[in-house]
């Protein structure tokens, strides 16, 4: 079977469309793009786009490539204080001069959502979530729509970024599933493989995963995305598609999933300024 | 082989009274005690005297059963000010009136030296650790001081509270271990722990686990503590001791650790009050 992550994200999409077309005000994401990576200004207007397309307002700070951190901190301390604006997300990588770090400190982490800031990596792993990061986010929305059973079931992570595997296995774990985290240190990655009913890649290796270390028990999500010639793969061989039990295709599974998440949370940051009732999400 | 936390605790702590004597001022630990639970009293007044020991002052706030959590924070935040004062430790568990949470949340992360308010507990989830938790701490340095390699090492960490299991794991998963993390809803224990070298054991329970469990190739941390007549024991069975390749004892093993990495983090907290180098540590 395939886990649609396109399907998910439309409805989801759809769904917040109509929730925003009754607030009185447009929910605002701005984001911040240093530079001129192709990619990332590939993302950065898909966001837009998308944010555009349920109704949100939506704004790109562009800056250039040799942006200092002290600059991008008065940029991140601006958007804080502007009450216009509901969510900030400064697009990861940052050119190697600007300390990282520093700039997603200094976010609101009442504006955070992307869900970076380490009070909210802290409060997600102590299972009081304020914003979660939005792949992970999404992957988790994928479990609940296809009434995938987490308690008691063995999952693997293999990958340990902030970004992905980490908040996953945190994610998991408040699921009451029993998590191992793997990654490129871990010596027995098929016996592990093998061990587990969940296995969730976020390695960054094209087809890394191979179709004869999976078998026809394995739930799998693929958080990889890499260019192939015309078309895109991800971090797991497309030739075991219709061998396991379920699988997030590349492209059309956990990817559209992502940035929906990221409007869900701008959507969140909104009800929260407003002190409306956001358990109607 | 047992892991005599005993004799780490004493050697570091010898070292700590070393370093402290040459330093201008003391380090001072306060400890906030609500109510009057006869083993919070115990391990409270077990504090003051070893951090005593090794030349730091040391003061107990009691306050009654019945304090609100207005009290108890307003209390937390004149600490946070008082500049004589350089590690807060809340002790644990608060009566229920109190919002645990809110208490954590609001002492000074400068001196947080039990290391659970979630900025954190995000950093050190980050691997930018900025005051690790005490007991995690201690059970990290009983491996550096055993030289045990943890790289690619399958480590299972039983049970996943905030003060113990979680922190663990975080940081054996920072020094690359692959790490499992299993809990109440985990099913299949036995095979779990047949399938890793190192296991953490925090469970809570009064030897739970069993010599028929293990093999003589664990290396096992217990985390666990209860009374047994008129000794103590952990959550591994005593007759595992001589069964396995190495066991922290219960008493005498993980236990003095975590009041000596509580002395460690007080100092390193005055250290960096001062701008003074903490690498000499």
């Amino acid at each position: 079977m395939l886990l649609d992550g396109r399907k998910v994200a439309r409805e989801l999409k759809a769904s917040l469309k109509e929730k925003i077309a009754k607030l009185n005000n447009k929910p605002h994401l701005v984001v911040v793009l240093v530079g001129s990576d192709p990619a990332s200004l590939t993302y950065v207007n898909s966001k837009k786009r998308q944010a555009e397309q349920v109704g949100m307002a939506s704004s790109i700070i562009k800056l250039p490539e040799s942006t200092s951190t002290e600059t991008l901190l008065e940029t991140v301390k601006n958007l804080n204080q502007d009450d216009s604006v509901h969510g900030i997300l400064v697009q990861l990588p940052l050119p190697k001069q600007i300390d990282t770090n520093r700039v997603i400190e200094a976010i609101d982490i009442h504006k955070d959502v992307d869900g970076l800031h380490p009070l909210n990596v802290g409060l997600l792993r102590n299972d009081r979530p304020y914003f979660i990061p939005c792949t992970p986010k999404g992957v988790m929305r994928i479990f609940e729509y296809y009434d995938i059973e987490l308690e008691g079931k063995n999952a693997l992570v293999i990958g340990r970024s902030q970004l992905i595997g980490k908040p996953i296995a945190s994610l998991l774990l408040k699921e009451n599933a029993t998590v191992t985290q793997a990654h490129s240190k871990t010596k027995n990655i098929q016996q592990l493989i093998e061990n587990n009913d969940i296995i969730i890649v976020a390695v960054g290796h094209k087809a890394m995963i191979k179709k004869d270390m999976l078998n026809e028990h394995h739930i799998v999500i693929d958080v990889g995305i890499h260019e192939d010639g015309e078309t895109l793969v991800g971090d797991v061989e497309k030739a075991s598609y219709d061998k396991v039990k379920a699988i997030t295709p590349v492209p059309g599974g956990v990817g559209p999933m992502t940035i929906a998440s990221l409007l869900e949370n701008t959507y969140i940051a909104y009800l929260r300024k407003e002190g409306l009732d956001e358990t109607s999400i």
